[in-house]
């Protein structure tokens, strides 16, 4: 297809597609004779994958060509991918102020280890969760293993979701896809929901 | 104790302090002779709450004035302080782009339902959820039901640890003060240990 077709298609404006190509987000397409350059389908595929890590994700463009190159190197397994794509979108969470406190990462490693998950090793989530219970600490609030352990089943029946939704696609590209939007959306979806869940139980207390 | 030491104890400069003042976010000291103006422990504990607002929370001046007045108004149930709270917390995660389908919201009223909340009426959460849903959808990876249901267990899990830490606290202030401190450090926790969680099974299921 001519990049017209392109543009009415992904709904993304000729300029700023000339702008992944040489930004290297996007192949080039292929020349034919004169000006003409033709896409395929992959260029409209990658475009939604592109934009959904822009606009939903609010990656920066390097971060979007460090989540493409994994997931180009089809040497590299899901799991491998899963982390530079979570690393990616996790960067905001992570406070460069101040890094935890090396108390508040074994207490993370514990709940880890109570919850029966594998060592979480230099996942992006344990300095997030470490930040998190100094912070409780700092505001005079220091939070019980049992409430992070809470936290923590909740975590893994989300996870569970998550891992089912991906599972259940056979293509690598869309499967990508699913974990880079499933990751940013199901924040929203989680925080959204608690609020909800908190009104609710602050009723029926009546507190 | 005069305006030094409460920036000792607080770590929060004289100049700060005075222009919290004249936002009316602090109530001023007391005036004693000359020059001099007397703060007691009621303000080094409000000035603690501020911060957490400000630093942990990221509120605005302004929507810490609004929390600040919910909270002092002692005739509004906690109930009433809590949704103040969410709704000031909650602002970044509203996007004012778009507003939700009127679809998605019927889906999360249906999800609220089948978990058997209380209606939600007009929670935060509602549009953060709607939202969430239309991303999916418009990504081209449509959130069937039981996903959603899945993530509403887990707010559920996680709203309990909540409350049942706010509602151990007798204190009136400390125990908005625990809300919102718990509100935006909460969301760090889940995400973080979502991220932990989903790499834990991710291995395990050697995708």
């Amino acid at each position: 297809m001519l990049i017209s077709q392109l543009v009415d298609i992904s709904g993304t404006p000729a300029a700023t597609i000339k702008y992944y190509v040489r930004e290297g987000l996007l192949p080039a397409g292929e020349r034919e004779g004169g000006n003409r350059t033709s896409y395929d389908e992959s260029h409209a595929h990658r475009l939604r994958l592109i934009r959904a890590m822009l606009e939903v994700g609010k990656l920066s463009v390097s971060s979007v060509a460090q989540v493409l190159a994994a997931l180009d190197d089809s040497s590299k397994p899901l799991a491998e991918t899963f982390e530079v794509a979570q690393n990616a979108l996790s960067r905001d969470a992570v406070s460069e102020v101040s890094p935890p406190s090396a108390e508040s990462v074994e207490r993370v490693d514990a709940v880890v280890d109570r919850a029966g998950w594998l060592n979480c090793g230099d996942n992006v989530g344990r300095g997030i969760v470490a930040q998190a219970i100094d912070g409780f600490a700092r505001s005079g609030h220091p939070v019980p293993d049992h409430y992070l352990d809470q936290y923590a089943a909740a975590a893994a029946l989300v996870a569970e979701a998550d891992l089912d939704a991906v599972g259940a696609i056979a293509d690598a590209a869309r499967r990508t896809e699913l974990m880079v939007v499933g990751t940013v959306l199901g924040d929203s979806l989680s925080l959204g929901l608690r609020r909800i869940a908190q009104a609710h139980r602050t009723n029926q207390r009546k507190l």
